[in-house]
């Protein structure tokens, strides 16, 4: 079929990062990534925040470039992304975390986490951002906000031989339980109130 | 040839933005981001602020997965940035920036920017982010920043009929010269400094 500008009707596929083999994965990754995307969403409708997520990062290699349509990518790959999904700005502050969904039902694997997204974190940490995990436990239906404080704690514990998972009592303990709203479905930012305004 | 992994060493190509005809303009473009780029990872190397581009937004059609060598993207489309280019975190602080070239000598085309752009500067202010432009006249080598409310009050100016740029004497005026350093090339936390800090 030939799409005149060059556009496709929009497929919402549950594109696999790089190097993931785990189909299921990703359409797990999907739903909490689609309400967290309906929850911005309607943070910046209304002036709430404004926070967005970063586009997957992609190598290109080749492009072509017909004459009467828009370019096509016809050759790249998925990058490992150097910093977390999602960021912006609320209140002034900086807003950075990254989301991720588990059916595991009692505990979080920290296999979930890339080494280079901990050291983003960090670095978050040490400019004074607010900086934080969204997890969700998708079989049991709760979702959490986890901090990136404690979620670096877990990581310092488990490089020293400690665990290769956070449980789900500890992170229901230390985390917050994220309220499931009609409009603000996964209304994070109601915790970042309670935490940090 | 076959590259094992997937991977392909990098090829630093001035890749258009969607609808972009003007290769000259990518070449540009690329120089001060270059610039930027290296100025950030110069001041996230010392801890100094935490600033990343943004991946190129890309609407992905269609992807193979191979057996045993990465996926490989086949057909992906540019998408329109809803944002600016740049953003992170400084001192607490959300910055988010866009930077531009050009080759005039008298003036900055506003046709450089576009109305998402201008929205989500709009946004950012609201949430009392740091939000700016770096604009380079590269045929005057100077690079400057220049204040999101500057660039909102001239596109406002602009929308009532004046003028469909920013004259160079007006952005030396309200703006700030950007210092040419040896590290941090385009130093512009330093006149973030001056103005918030």
């Amino acid at each position: 079929m030939n799409y005149p500008n060059g556009k496709r009707p929009v497929v919402d596929k549950a594109v696999s990062p790089a190097g993931s083999t785990s189909q299921g994965y990703g359409n797990r990754g999907m739903t909490l990534e689609e309400d967290i995307n309906a929850t911005n969403a309607f943070y910046r409708s209304t002036g709430r925040g404004l926070i967005h997520k970063k586009p997957t990062p992609v190598q290109i290699v080749n492009v072509h470039y017909p004459k009467r349509t828009a370019a096509v990518i016809t050759e790249a790959y998925f990058k490992q992304p150097s910093t977390t999904d999602y960021n912006g700005v609320y209140k002034g502050r900086h807003i950075d975390f990254e989301a991720k969904e588990t059916k595991n039902k009692t505990s979080f694997p920290l296999s979930n986490i890339h080494e280079h997204q901990i050291a983003h974190m960090e670095a978050v940490i040490k400019q004074e951002g607010i900086c934080f995990m969204i997890i969700r436990f998708a079989s049991l239906g709760k979702t959490f906000y986890f901090s990136a404080e404690s979620l670096l704690e877990s990581w310092a514990k488990h490089l020293q031989g400690g665990r290769k998972s956070i449980s789900y009592n500890y992170i229901e303990e230390a985390g917050h339980l994220i309220p499931f709203g009609y409009q603000a479905r996964i209304d994070y930012l109601s915790i970042v109130d309670k935490l940090y305004f």
